[in-house]
């Protein structure tokens, strides 16, 4: 995610548009059908070429493709919305955990304190790279070698973390720490690790229909591509520019929507997930060890990157 | 469902798009319009017809059935997605009911834990055959004979497993090896399977209500049939290609939404039922019976389809 | 609702346009309106008279009425769809209902299980009638004569069933057969059937503001009557056709809007609540009395209608 | 809310617009554009005035202004609908709250049902009233002269209402009249009945951003006085008639948003609390009390208005 | 907020517009690209130049930019409400909670119920300021001295006053006070509490992608640069006050949208958190310790301003 303010500073965001990796797709994008069409131009120029295609019918396909590319536009956005507010979800259930934890165990019990604040934390740094490139161990905090020799071989790794925190639970259950009521309470939370995971899961597993995707791919070229012959006898050079403005406009909704479209990656509108794992983990050891976190919160640049 | 990654190759997803069985059947409908369209220039060319009706009006109805045609696209995906939610729900649900049961069970109860391994596994095959063309016993895993002479007159087969699975935990309540508590939790999990069960019926069972899908088709049916004569005044044989393009978008959406509004069968936008419920069987096999899977996950390729 | 395969037979489904009412109504509009441009256009023809309007300002006006006609498409569907959702929902909650009984009950306690089986489906067929035109106690399964004469002064019949349902359950709790775990699990079900009762009666009782309603047939209206005039300077005899598949496409988004918005009558396009209900008999008792139903389950055919 | 039938009666719907006070705004409003249309054009007329502006840039506008009004018909509308799902959940409530009393308590405890009967049938009117001009205490069923006295002087009367039963229910798990799972059970309702009413408040006291309403408002007064010049070169005194239908599908669409979205009140397109309310009132005491009510369910009359 | 009646005083509202700040960029906006079109238009007459360009293709940008801007509101608008929501459901959740405590504490504990009201209250104080520029604990009510020394050293305010609820509750349980039943009925307000503040951070924190917020601006602004080129051929100095208009309804949207995007400030579309969170208090306070709150509620002024 690139860190600015929405309703401040309108040219200094324009200027930074660099900042986004897609908005120089875009760009990219835009000169090369500029290019392409002013070679159109230029031969139709030379040869002196007529047209006797007009503008009126591109209005109708150019308002059709912007409906589409909104109804687009709309799923990718929901995606990446979604995913925000399963993660907010995540930090939400972390605290409540916690706090759950810290309010019913005996005040002396470090160690159970410490097993928890030490799995939530680890459940959420390995949901991170769970949706990226996978969990590595050495990424994780505070375990034990017993600990690691029997998280490496599992395939799912967040489930195991899962698993230990339920059996946990169990154990105070049984052991009567934990009463009837308290059970039922605190299952509520594991519950949501697991509902969480399996819907980032969901989010990133599943873009948009193949047959959608290559639908607006195909029609945005093909677009693209007839859209110079349609203007050049009402405008001349100028359609270089219009064409441009149109395809910035167009191409710029399609090329967003793929990116935002999974939203759990390290790209510029990518969830800053990382940094949410780490805000748990300090909320989450604030509470249960009463510990100052070790790393401060960084003081955050605007358009800084933060994964 | 059709393995693509969506913000990476443009050219080659638009190359494979015969990949998408409906991709295919839009460009034969193009082709049909396009051939139709051919005819009726060259009937106007050569007994040189005028037509006094000019696109102006074509554009009105474009928009209209365009704006149509995205709300056909909008409540077509919402299913799709829905049904994806429902089987994600599944997924996570499955999974923490295993680390339930594998938590609350003394730890050397193997069969019970067999037990429960087995039969979620075999609800969401079930449920996956339900949707498509009825559950057989032999998809089914590890069933006993009695299990299966049980199973066979049912007429709806993933109501009796879900029924196996809620006998089995009342027996273990009534045994005193739940607790009140966990039965309470138990339960949610029990639920769920039926209710995700229940909106897949939904879903599969009700298209959108006939007198829209015959509008839909009647109206795309004769907007078709009168456009090549609004377009032919103004743009001569251009009027083939033209005529295509604005097919290709209107078509396309409509003839996606009827593939993506049913999504449980194996088209290739179809979700990918029998892929998941592959994985929760991993999943909960992993976490009950600790046994790496026999079938490795298969890794994907490219534009395969996966059912 | 009338059975359809939506992605099959374009051809088929348009011809068998005339199961639906509402696309006969329709389609007498659409006549209507064609009768009404053709005297328009005679008269001008005849009197040799001028128009000044253009069909520009038309396009506006069409414009906004299928924006507005969208709108009025998606709250109406929307309640169709919830309709939907609220049947499937009573299907889930009945079968797990169901479930809870028959494993919760001594095996051998079949007067009990007849009770629940009994009053469930009734619930269902109560809630049917009690949303069309009120509940007939002749149309319920198996009520004794002191139900019936208890049920009969009742002014809200499917509210009393489920006091019998809750009031059972009850004396279960007190006798001790179900515990404190087993009350607050049933709970939920009982929960659910009224839930779904109240939502219903909202759909039924509750169409969109008169004010919108009579705004959109105004609108239509006095549309309907100025086309004509704008745009018989522009397409002559064509007028006719143009204006019958604008005026196609409109109104039949109203008409269908209005006959969808309303879902549990027995309307082609109204849910076939009668037939899920049945269905829900069906599962019902093969769960807890293990019969097979009596009547097997139809065999539909393509563009049957069912209630 | 005014009573009618939305899938029949097109002309009689129509000829009785006038019971919505709101479409009589708005054909005043279309009304008094008129006029001033009219004056434009007779001033063009006498004065031989000519106008370079035509109707292209106006249909830019009109279609912005027309997408604006959509959102905002969307908005009003969801609040309008979350009301009425409110109460819908208030119903549901209410019943099952009865039912559960109903249940529960020992059967000759006439008392304790009267208190809860009374007490949830006031808990509606008072809401009714909260949200209109504020709860009167003699508009409130059986109050006892102390519960008068003790009401009066709170400020918030429905919270004191609630709190009434929630002490009364307390006051019976304590007295070992209702078991654990009993309380929670019920606890569910309290919570619902100030989770309705907090809803209903937040739809009343928050209407759109006051930037958007004056936003709306400035747009359709700055194109009404500025339409008739751009259309007066194409159309002369026809203007008039295309002028007020434009406006009268733009300005309808805002004051209708306006009044619905505040939907508790005693206008024509308001829900009938009231009338709800006194549904809730005889269906808990049928249930409790087993009362016939006395006031009769009215027959309603098509068009008549009930608050 | 500014405080207005929506369906009511059409001018006054009008007038008022120099109430929002948002509004007053807007004008200035408009000024401004009103200011640059004259000069080009000064120029064009000045020069005598001619262009070729007409209106027709910023129609359809024009179109374009507003279904996008569409979008954005929606998005932005969504936010919003989420917001308001978030803060009803507080509402809810206080006033629940504390009818809760004051049906089971013993009649005679005065000193719980001021700790509840105290922090309950002070939760939804130090929620207003955590979402605007941090907690001071000097705005906090009737902490004492211990209690400030404990709190100022956190990090994450609002969290500990959440553990200091949640604290006092489980002694409460395991002093007997409360019963199982109530430790899981009261837990879902705990919770509850950190859902919400963790929802309200969520809106804070993330505003829509940065690739978005720069694609909509460089939009806005090329098409703001290109307009009057486009115009001047067909309007002349007339260009002026369209491309003012068009430029209002446009930059509008991207304006408001920004604003309300962001919800718990205190600019005037701001919610007014602080406004609720004393309502909270007062609620609180009259239910637990029957106090008439030392602030009367104020009488709102049309127009003014609260935060």
């Amino acid at each position: 995610m690139i860190v600015y303010e929405s309703n401040r500073f309108w040219v200094k965001d324009m200027v930074n548009f660099t900042r986004s990796y897609t908005m120089k797709k875009i760009i990219f994008g835009v000169l090369l059908i500029g290019s392409y069409t002013g070679l159109v131009c230029f031969v139709y120029e030379f040869y002196g070429l007529e047209s006797n295609l007009h503008s009126g019918i591109y209005s109708l396909l150019g308002v059709i493709l912007s409906i589409l590319l909104v109804f687009r536009t709309n799923t990718a956005y929901d995606r990446w919305w979604e995913g925000r507010k399963q993660w907010g979800a995540l930090v939400n259930n972390c605290r409540n955990y916690a706090i759950m934890v810290e309010s019913l165990l005996p005040a002396n019990d470090k160690d159970t304190r410490r097993f928890f604040a030490k799995h939530i934390a680890n459940f959420c740094i390995a949901l991170r790279d769970h949706l990226r490139d996978g969990v590595k161990t050495d990424a994780l905090l505070l375990l034990s070698d017993e600990e690691i020799s029997e998280l490496t071989p599992k395939k799912h790794k967040p489930n195991h973390i899962s698993l230990w925190l339920y059996k946990k639970m169990t154990a105070l259950q049984k052991a009567g720490v934990l009463s009837e009521a308290d059970a039922i309470n605190m299952k509520i939370h594991h519950n949501s690790l697991l509902d969480i995971l399996g819907a980032c899961e969901r989010i990133r597993k599943t873009p948009i229909p193949f047959s959608y995707a290559v639908h607006i791919k195909l029609f945005i070229t093909v677009y693209g591509i007839m859209l110079p012959f349609g203007m050049i006898a009402d405008f001349g050079y100028h359609t270089i520019g219009l064409v441009m403005v149109i395809f910035f406009a167009l191409l710029g909704l399609e090329l967003m929507a793929e990116e935002v479209e999974e939203p759990f990656g390290v790209d510029c509108n990518d969830l800053p997930t990382g940094d949410i794992a780490h805000n748990i983990k300090n909320n989450v050891f604030e509470i249960l060890m009463d510990e100052r976190p070790v790393q401060e919160e960084a003081k955050r640049e605007l358009y800084e990157k933060i994964h």
